[in-house]
């Protein structure tokens, strides 16, 4: 199983006070011979008639030297565990959660424009001192 | 500019066997302000009316003591990549190059059958002894 990532616990108080019960930490995806962990899963109950909606959520710290580096990294988990829950789990849309601070260092970038520009990934953004959720981009 | 992949030029001569033309060795791709290095660029002539087919590739050696990892980086990379290059570039196709014992490992098992259903990203494998290309995945 990975290590935790360093705003792993703040990230899950934020989806908390957003109202998100977290079912699962990590939540594990067993593909063929494989195991997969994801940071966390949740579930919330949005309306009675919408029903519940289920999250996958993937924490990323964004600390390297290297911002692209960090951000091939996160896109590359991303893409792969959100084509292996197609397949296993296909209710659960799956998000990249970062900092505030990673979010302007990053995706209010060229780079990670064009990333959400051509829906590459959905993400949600938190403030780790505040333990908030700040935004969620689908 | 990143260091060279081991198999770099095993790779090259394969893809000059088969009749490209390595037109860029890296390719450097300018977004904003970063700068992004695909291994290499090749063009072929295809048929009078058909034109050039134009190429950009990325090769991966898969040699970390976790394939998983691995094949998250190379995704990683190979969706940024085909981003920026679908703005910068769009006619040319990016191809993700590994040798055949990497495809047997990873793509041979479900979770890189599922990419490959998916039609996450191309590839094409080579045998870096003899410096051939094996197949091709688009």
């Amino acid at each position: 199983m990975p290590a935790k990532d360093i705003y792993h616990d703040s990230c899950k108080q934020a989806l908390i006070k957003d109202g998100w019960h977290i079912s699962h930490d990590p939540y594990n995806l067993k593909i063929g011979k494989k195991d997969l962990f994801i940071d966390l899963a949740g579930e919330k109950l949005i309306t009675a008639e919408k029903g519940t909606q289920k999250i996958a959520v993937e924490i990323k710290s964004f600390v390297s030297p290297s911002e692209i580096r960090d951000l091939e990294v996160a896109l590359g988990q991303y893409i792969l565990y959100q084509n292996v829950l197609n397949r296993i789990d296909p209710e659960r849309i799956l998000y990249l959660a970062i900092r505030d601070a990673s979010f302007l260092k990053i995706f209010d970038q060229e780079v990670g424009q064009i990333l959400l520009e051509n829906q590459v990934l959905k993400l949600f953004t938190f403030n780790p001192s505040l333990e908030i959720i700040t935004r969620w981009i689908d």
